[in-house]
C-alpha cells in the first residue's frame, strides 16, 4: 500500500474475516484440532462445535440443520446444487438460469449444453437496462421439460435483488426444482427459506466475513439430492472430505454476525452507500448507477463514469490505498466489459467502478472519496 | 478429557496443526484479506502467498509449481484426478485399484461402476496377509482397455507402503495413467515424482500439520486434465472457487516442516514405534502387527490383540486422555472388521488398535502406554 490511508470498498469480492470468526476458530488448530469422526473425546469435541454451527447457520436462513451441509466455497455448492437437481430428474433436459449469474454457475450451465452425452437446453433469461428479469419471461421458461432454474438472489457486481421469492413460488407450481445462488445476499438482506421456497441455496463464507475456503448448500427437506464429492461418510454421506472444523465454527460465528447485523448495521451501510452514491453523482457530470431503479442490496454502488476507464481508476485510487473494482477486464489496451453490464447494454464506455461496502466502513471514508475521485476523474480527462 | 495425563496417537487420522503453520496463515484472515483475483496491492498480496506456498509445495514433492492444484481436500483431489483421468480416455473402460483403498477412491470407483452411462470395468488388486499386492497380478490388469490406475502410496490403516514407482512406471510403459493417493505418505516418507513416474498424486494438508479442509492435486506437466469443479478461472482454470488463502500458505508452511522432518524428525518416529510395537508384543501374548514383515510407514502400528474388542479398548483408553483408532467399527454390539484388514483376510476377532504417531510423541508416552495397555487388556480379559 503506497497511499497514505487504507480504505476498503471491495466488499463484495471480498471480506475481512471478523475478529469474531478469528477467536471462534482459533480453538480448533493447536487445541482441539480432533477428527469428527474419531472415535475418542478429541473427535467429540469436534463434532460438537460443528453442530453447534450447524444450528447458527439454519438460524440465519430459518431452516433446520439438517438442511445444511458445509462445502468448500459457493462454487462448490452451486456446482453440487445443479448436478443434483439434473441427476434427479435425467428425462428433463432444459435448465433455466439468467445472463448475470456468477461465473460458477454460468460456466457450468453453458458446460451442461456441450458435453458430451449431456447436450441440455439452456434458456437464458435477459435483463432489462436495469438489470432486471422480465417475469413473464421466466414463466414461459418454466415448460415440462425444465429441470431446473438457477437464479442468484443478488448480483454481485450492480447489487440487482432479483424476486426469488416469487419466481421460487412459480417453479414449484410448475414441479420444476430451483436453486439460488445466494453468495452476494448473505449478510446484506434477510435469507428466509421458510418464506422463499426455494430448493437449493448457495453460501459463500469469505463474503460475510468468515474465511475464504468454506460454503454452504441449504437442500430442502424432501428436495432430491446426490453428492457431488463421493468418499467417506461425513455431512451424513452428503459431502465427503475430512470436515474443516476451524472454518465451520467460524462460519457459525459469521452467521451469528450476519443476523446481528441485519438487525440493525444494515442501515448504516445503506446510508453510507446513498451518502456515497448521491455525492459521486452531484461531483461527477453524467455519472449513473448500473441498475437504479431496481431493487438493489444495500451495501452495492456501480457507478458509471463516462469518458473514464474503469481499470485506470482502479489503478489510481490503489496507488492511494483504496480498493475498488471496475466493471470491465482490461488487458493490453483492449477492454472487455462484464458480461452484467453487456447484458445490460451499458454503454461500452468501460467506465464503471464497483464500490461495495461493508460494516467496516466510516462516513469519513464515503466523503473521503467523495471528494477525491471527483478530482481523479477531473485529471484523467484532461 | 477425563484422564490425568493427554496422549494423542491417532496422527492418521488427523494431526495437530503445527504453531508455525498457525502462525504463516494468521496474516491472511484480518490483515492480508484480500481476493487473490483482486487487482488491487490488496489481491496482489493474496496472490503472492499463494504463489510462494505453491513453491514450497512443489519443492516437497520435487516437482515444478504449476503442477500444483490447490484443492479442498484429499478427497477432492482423488475424485478431481481420477475423473480427469477417465474423461481423457472416454474408450478406455477399465479402471485397475485395490482393495485396501481409502473410502475416498474405493467408493468413487465402485460407483463408476454403477452409475447410467459410466458402466466402467473396475479390477480390484488384492492384498496378502501382509497387506501387500502382487505385481503380477497388477501387470495383468494393464490392458489395451485400462484407462487409469488409483493406487494409494500407503495404506491409512496399516502403513503397508505400495511399490509405486515400480508400479508406476510399469502403468507408464503400457501408456495407462496413473494416480496414487498418497495422503497418509506425505511428511513420513519421502514423496519424489522425478523418480516416480505418476501422472496425479494427492495429498491432504491435516494428515500432516496443516489443517483440514485444504488438499494438493499434482498433476504432471503434459498429463491429461480437466477440471473438476469449474466456475472461475483460478488456479489457472483448474480449480475454480476463491482460493483459500490462508489455509494456503499454511499448507506451504506445512510442507517445508514435513520436509525438515524426513530429514531428522522422521527417525525419531519410527525408533519410537519400534519401542512401542516391541514392548507390547513382549508384553501382550498373541499380538501382532497387521502388515508386519511389508515395508510400512514409520509412524504407523495397527496391532492385533487377541480375545479383546478393539472399540472398548479405545473407550478405555480414552477414558485415560489416550486418543487412538480401533480396526473394526462397531454399532449395537455388532461388529463389522475393516475393509483393509478384511481383505487381508486377518482372523475377525476385532481386536486391532491403530497407534499412529508423529512429531509430539514422546518416548515417556511409549512407555506409558506399554505398560498400561496389557493391564487394561488383563483387566479387560478377566
Amino acid at each position: 500500500m503506497a497511499g497514505e490511508r487504507f480504505i476498503y470498498m471491495d466488499n463484495n469480492a471480498t471480506t475481512r474475516v471478523a475478529p469474531g470468526v478469528v477467536e471462534a476458530m482459533q480453538p480448533f488448530f493447536v487445541e482441539d484440532f480432533g477428527n469428527p469422526s474419531s472415535g475418542h473425546f478429541l473427535g467429540a469435541r469436534a463434532a460438537r462445535s460443528i453442530a453447534l454451527a450447524r444450528e447458527k447457520t439454519a438460524s440465519l436462513l430459518n431452516c433446520s440443520p439438517g438442511e445444511i451441509i458445509y462445502t468448500s466455497c459457493g462454487t462448490e455448492s452451486d456446482v453440487t446444487a445443479i448436478i443434483a437437481a439434473l441427476e434427479s430428474f435425467p428425462e428433463k433436459r432444459r435448465v433455466v438460469t439468467t445472463a448475470v449469474e456468477h461465473p460458477a454457475v454460468k460456466n457450468l450451465c453453458e458446460a451442461l449444453t456441450e458435453k458430451t452425452g449431456r447436450d441440455y437446453r439452456l434458456t437464458t433469461l435477459r435483463v432489462n437496462r436495469k438489470g432486471m428479469i422480465d417475469l413473464g419471461e421466466f414463466k414461459a421458461s418454466l415448460t415440462v421439460d425444465t429441470a431446473l432454474v438457477s437464479v442468484m438472489w443478488a448480483n454481485n457486481e450492480t447489487g440487482v435483488i432479483f424476486p426469488i421469492g416469487e419466481m421460487a413460488a412459480m417453479a414449484r407450481r410448475r414441479g420444476v426444482l430451483f436453486h439460488t445462488d445466494a453468495v452476494q445476499a448473505a449478510g446484506k438482506i434477510p435469507l428466509d427459506v421458510e418464506e422463499v421456497p426455494v430448493d437449493y441455496l448457495s453460501l459463500s463464507g469469505h463474503k460475510f466475513h468468515a474465511p475464504k475456503g468454506i460454503g454452504v448448500l441449504y437442500v430442502r427437506n424432501g428436495s432430491p439430492f446426490h453428492p457431488f464429492l463421493m468418499g467417506g461418510g461425513q455431512e451424513r454421506g452428503r459431502r465427503a472430505g475430512t470436515e474443516n472444523t476451524a472454518y465451520i465454527a467460524g462460519l457459525g460465528k459469521a452467521c451469528e454476525l450476519a443476523a446481528d447485523h441485519l438487525r440493525g448495521g444494515v442501515e448504516k451501510v445503506r446510508e453510507l452507500r446513498d451518502r456515497l452514491e448521491n455525492g459521486l453523482q452531484k461531483m461527477i457530470p453524467g455519472a449513473e448507477i448500473n441498475g437504479g431503479g431496481s431493487p438493489r442490496l444495500p451495501n452495492t454502488c456501480s457507478i458509471r463514469i463516462p469518458g473514464t476507464r474503469g481499470d485506470e481508476l482502479v489503478k489510481r485510487l490503489d496507488e492511494r490505498g483504496i480498493c475498488v473494482s471496475a466493471g470491465a477486464a482490461c488487458k493490453a489496451g483492449v477492454c472487455k466489459l462484464s458480461h452484467v453490464l453487456e447484458a445490460m447494454a451499458v454503454p461500452p464506455d468501460y467506465g464503471t467502478l464497483r464500490l461495495s461496502l461493508g460494516m467496516d466502513n466510516t462516513g469519513d471514508e464515503v466523503d473521503y472519496l467523495v471528494k477525491l475521485l471527483p478530482e481523479m476523474i477531473e485529471q484523467n480527462r484532461s
